[in-house]
């Protein structure tokens, strides 16, 4: 079957940095879809020159550009002769920011109601709701992703981790769960066809979420408070005195929100990686830089579900409420 | 009465900063006793030119000296003639580092057992302990001092916030409790000759330790694992968030262990100081700085009889082990 007798999907993605510029190579290489991509602060800089990039996935690109560049998601709402677009997927990589820069403020120029499926690049946790409750016959989904990749100034991306995403739909009474399962099926087939690492579609995206905060929730926090690097905590023995007993709140949460995860999930976790790993996670550069952390998504939910359900998490409370000073002293310099 | 018809106590102070040696200045000012004060790292200069001081208390001395300088406490177990000193008073004033340099072994050659009195002007909870253990017919007493005093380089001493001691015995099995508070009443009583500011004897000094406790436990700590002054912890809302918090759980552990304060003290300790308060507690001063943190005996040891006792302490646990994080990044550079 020859490209051009497969359906083009219309995608609008939002966000392009490490993760973002990756899934817009996946989306275009599939051949599937037609990729619209919105860039802010690079915009001029990227749509002169192109991307360049260095990709354990993909290989080597220079210049390499989607379908189409545009600097802001209402620029992205009409083709080049002023046509609206309706498009089957608006996936956002951004960082999660509800506070600050709300995803529904953010897509609210590119959605068609009923028709247009939200894909969420994201951390953290309770990000879906609120897109779900603006459209509700929406469909939305999550791709989970573990990958290392990020952009060196101006336009260079280094992607040094494979890309290995589980992704599912957010079931909803506004939507039929076929439907969701439909669209988010179609999803995974473009990101196959576009030679992610590997992709796997899950029906319980949920479980997902919260294997992803295990770690999130604690070597992302605990670094960032302590300005330490994994291998750093480990050596000092702040795994076996926190992220551990934070991972077990976490799975404790989980566990009673109806998510359930094997019990072993939690030492693979916190030893999988060795005591010299040097990896600086993305909290910690985003406090040592003066940039807002994703503290609201990664403990401040999580922690309303615990009030909710009745959880004790006393560490990841303090925890928050630390990094809570940290934001009003970053808040403080701007 | 003139001086020369006072009975003479020999007294030995180790521990020279900016407590000491007010203590020094006190005890000397008495005419009731004969201070010998142990200096380490900076003898050389200070028997040569003695301190200069600007005291709130006493004023301004230049070239000030007590009785005699050593620089050991070996060196003031003899006196000139190398006959042994038999102490009525060993008065500690150095920082409390269990772990590091144990009381018990730094005044081991000045005590003399039945009769040498050890009085501790120093922070934290639990630190009379060993020494009861290792000299157990022995009186042991503590000052709890609120001074505002502090050491420039190379031998000023400012004080620019007044004395105020609660003095009293640590009563114990191997003495007498009459006996214990004769020896507390007599140095009392040195220091109001002396010029102490406000000394006020009493009869529970565990709840003067307390009481201190419920400052140094929560600004000390928090100060310095969040490297911010405290007005910057009161206007970022941590004093709600987490100081008033970790006050209770001090406030339940005293009570737990029969040291019962008024529940008024809590928001007293709490909103005594304004919003715009620049002052850099101790903790913050050491971490900044590299040097050892009194973590043990203001965090360690409360927690101890906290789980002793089955009171719950989660903020105060989670911020110790946040500090040991922090001091195993201080040995890393030693």
């Amino acid at each position: 079957m020859s490209s051009t007798t497969r359906p083009r999907y219309q995608i609008c993605l939002i966000g392009s940095g490490g993760v973002g510029t990756i899934a817009s190579v996946v989306l275009t290489k599939s051949g599937l879809a037609c990729v619209t991509t919105v860039l802010r602060s690079k915009y001029n800089y990227v749509s002169q020159h192109g991307w360049n990039i260095e990709s354990i996935d993909h290989g080597t690109l220079h210049g390499w550009k989607p379908h189409r560049l545009v600097s802001s998601a209402r620029d992205a709402a009409t083709d080049e002769n002023g046509e609206p677009i309706e498009y089957d997927y608006v996936v956002v990589c951004t960082k999660q920011l509800p506070n600050k820069s709300p995803v529904t403020d953010m897509i609210s120029s590119v959605m068609t109601p009923g028709k247009t499926t939200v894909v969420m690049i994201q951390n953290g946790m309770g990000i879906e709701q609120e897109i779900i409750s603006m459209w509700p016959e929406n469909a939305v989904m999550s791709s989970v992703s573990h990958i290392g990749s990020s952009i060196k100034e101006p336009n260079v991306v280094l992607q040094i981790g494979k890309d290995v995403s589980k992704m599912g739909p957010h079931f909803h009474d506004g939507l039929d769960d076929a439907k969701s399962r439909e669209r988010a099926k179609a999803f995974v087939q473009m990101y196959v066809a576009g030679g992610c690492s590997v992709c796997e579609p899950v029906d319980d995206i949920q479980v997902a979420r919260w294997e992803k905060l295990l770690w999130n929730g604690t070597f992302n926090t605990v670094c960032a408070l302590m300005r330490m690097d994994v291998g750093e905590v480990q050596r000092s023995k702040g795994r076996e005195t926190l992220l551990v007993p934070m991972m077990w709140e976490i799975w404790r949460i989980a566990n009673a929100a109806g998510h359930h995860m094997p019990e072993s999930i939690v030492s693979w976790m916190a030893y999988r990686l060795p005591d010299d790993c040097s990896y600086r996670p993305s909290m910690l550069l985003d406090l040592e830089n003066g940039r807002p952390m994703e503290l609201e998504v990664i403990l401040g939910n999580p922690l309303k579900t615990a009030k909710e359900l009745g959880v004790d998490a006393p560490i990841m409370t303090t925890v928050y409420k630390f990094l809570k000073l940290e934001e009003w002293k970053i808040d403080q310099k701007i």
